[in-house]
């Protein structure tokens, strides 16, 4: 059992995880809280950027030699392998920790097993504190291994009445700078940027993150234009130099019978790339076909105070033809951002290997 | 200028004002409050429904002998004629009240003139404090006087992709309970419920406040189907016993040039039957002519975390080509309902005589 002391570190240690949100991807977020015997806490860390140290590296060299007999709290299990740096079980070990309390399990092969080697080592290991909370800021990471595929937000914007543009075409702006500003928040965030060629066609976005320096540094997100028949113009601003940019057309991406591309053959195309977080960010056929595979896992849907009773939808088709066969969300946060409404859901019913954050 | 206590009070007052919302119709809703002259408050009342008495008398009442030399702090000015019940003015001057802050002017023309009869009684009387929250507490009376037609709030449900029914027709249910006990909430505070007939041939819809003893006792809503070549069935449900029901047809209300019955010469139609509030529930053609014509004062958007992308919008032709001549809106409020999602929201750009209520 963990103690109250142990429960609030690990609230904690999700708060230091969040940090790393945007900077630490592909690797996952992670959060450590070191306590002294007495429940003090001696050091804290998180795992910022790639390369760097893993969060309970930091949080013992805060501590020094007051990590001698104190538990170490952490979301993601310790790593038992040496990558770009050494493994955490050993550095845990070498600084004579006395107890590592785990919120969620490493479900990446190459690196598990950190809990029975710490173990077998006299390690007092618990495991599963917090996991609910530590799933959810971890969920783009914990899908992608577990499932094998990027983690999908979809991210759509449109009126009260559900549409994306207007009669004639026109969509700008349909939000407010505020809720446009929390996109590109969004976009620093992930690393790839998803859109079909028909959005590039009529809209010609960038598609990168403004401000310059958000998300992280020196590495924006992947631009990805599903272009089954590569209709990208030369000169489409998704092209210009300021990220990296991947047309994805059929000659790389197997189709569907629809003829369009694949939704499951991009993502694992994006994930043999190293793709961890793709920002699907439509347009509305591309959307559909996504939520029709059941390979959106997350809505973050920014709706405006507005009314247009005509104009494109902001999803297509997404194979439902009654209302029993609606594809059901759970609302996970709502948030007024300047004069807009952002709503945020999840799947109601898991896909397989994406257990629950709040472990149902 | 209304002293601190005076602000306070009309605060206090327009929170009693609202508890008459369900039940006011087609009177407005009104709160009062007296202050003695050392600011302790010696009576409150409102106006509970037709034929009672008003806010004023129910405050005085409380009050008793302690009326003299008071304040009375009341949300809409007191009236100066005698209608079911006597001119407030003369209860307030008889009772010896000295000072009387009111927040509204009276729109009406047959009660009006209140604080002119006080101030030429000796009373000091100021208006205008307060006057942002007693004009939204009261917004259908206000609006259906100054205009000469009812005030409209549009009922919408959807699914956060904008559908209100799938494919195939079925949408029920798209919201889950609690909203739906919501929307009989709603109609408990109007005095008509009005649909299309494509709703009642398609849902066959009761439109009646439950639980039954919900709105006003023994005055539930009047159901007006829009009808215009009246298809509605004999044995719709709408046409039960269970309330009053109207059937306008182009036989009584005229048309416009789509050939539909016209939203304004319905709502006329309405004034002239005494109806204060109408609550507009759809279906999509009926509720973009509303919204076309500028005839929707408020909102209340129901959306539920699922998605469909096909079937029916919840908004048909509102008469918008491009993203500029959108109808723009302002949230009043968001809430989540059960598992939903309730959005509130009024235009932006007021319909003449139709003063904001934040005073903009």
């Amino acid at each position: 059992m963990a103690s109250p002391a142990e429960t609030a570190a690990m609230a904690r240690a999700v708060e230091l995880a969040a940090r790393g949100t945007a900077t630490a991807l592909p690797n996952p977020v992670v959060g450590c809280v070191l306590l002294a015997p007495d429940g003090a806490t001696v050091g804290e860390g998180w795992h910022e950027r790639p390369g760097g140290p893993h969060a309970e590296v930091h949080a013992l060299r805060a501590a020094g030699g007051r990590a001698r007999g104190a538990t170490a709290v952490v979301t993601l299990e310790p790593c038992a392998h040496t990558g770009r740096t050494g493994p955490c079980t050993e550095a845990l070990l070498a600084a004579g920790v006395a107890r590592v309390v785990v919120a969620v399990r490493d479900p990446w092969a190459t690196a598990a097993g950190g809990a029975e080697r710490l173990r077998a080592a006299g390690v007092d290991v618990e495991v599963g504190p917090g996991a609910a909370a530590a799933e959810r800021v971890n969920a783009p990471w914990l899908l992608s291994v577990r499932l094998g595929r990027p983690y999908v937000t979809w991210k759509t914007a449109a009126t009260l009445d559900g549409r994306s543009a207007a009669e004639d075409g026109t969509s700008r702006w349909i939000t407010g700078e505020a809720a446009r500003a929390d996109v590109h928040r969004l976009r620093g965030e992930v690393d790839t940027v998803l859109a079909g060629v028909g959005t590039v066609l009529a809209d010609d976005p960038q598609l990168t993150v403004r401000p310059a320096g958000g998300g992280a540094p020196g590495r924006p997100p992947l631009r990805v234009v599903a272009d089954t028949h590569g209709r990208t113009p030369a000169g489409a601003r998704v092209r210009d130099g300021a990220a990296p940019t991947w047309v994805a057309t059929a000659r790389e991406v197997a189709t569907g019978p629809d003829g369009h591309l694949d939704p499951a053959a991009l993502l694992a195309a994006l994930h043999a790339r190293g793709r961890v977080h793709v920002l699907l960010e439509g347009g509305p056929r591309l959307a559909g076909a996504f939520v029709r595979e059941g390979l959106v896992d997350r809505v973050v849907a920014y709706v405006a105070p507005a009314l247009l009773g005509s104009g494109a939808a902001a999803l297509g088709d997404a194979g439902v033809r009654g209302i029993a066969g609606a594809h059901r969300l759970r609302l996970e946060d709502v948030a007024r951002v300047g004069e807009d409404v952002r709503l945020t859901a999840v799947p109601l019913r898991p896909a397989p290997g994406h257990p629950r954050a709040d472990g149902g």
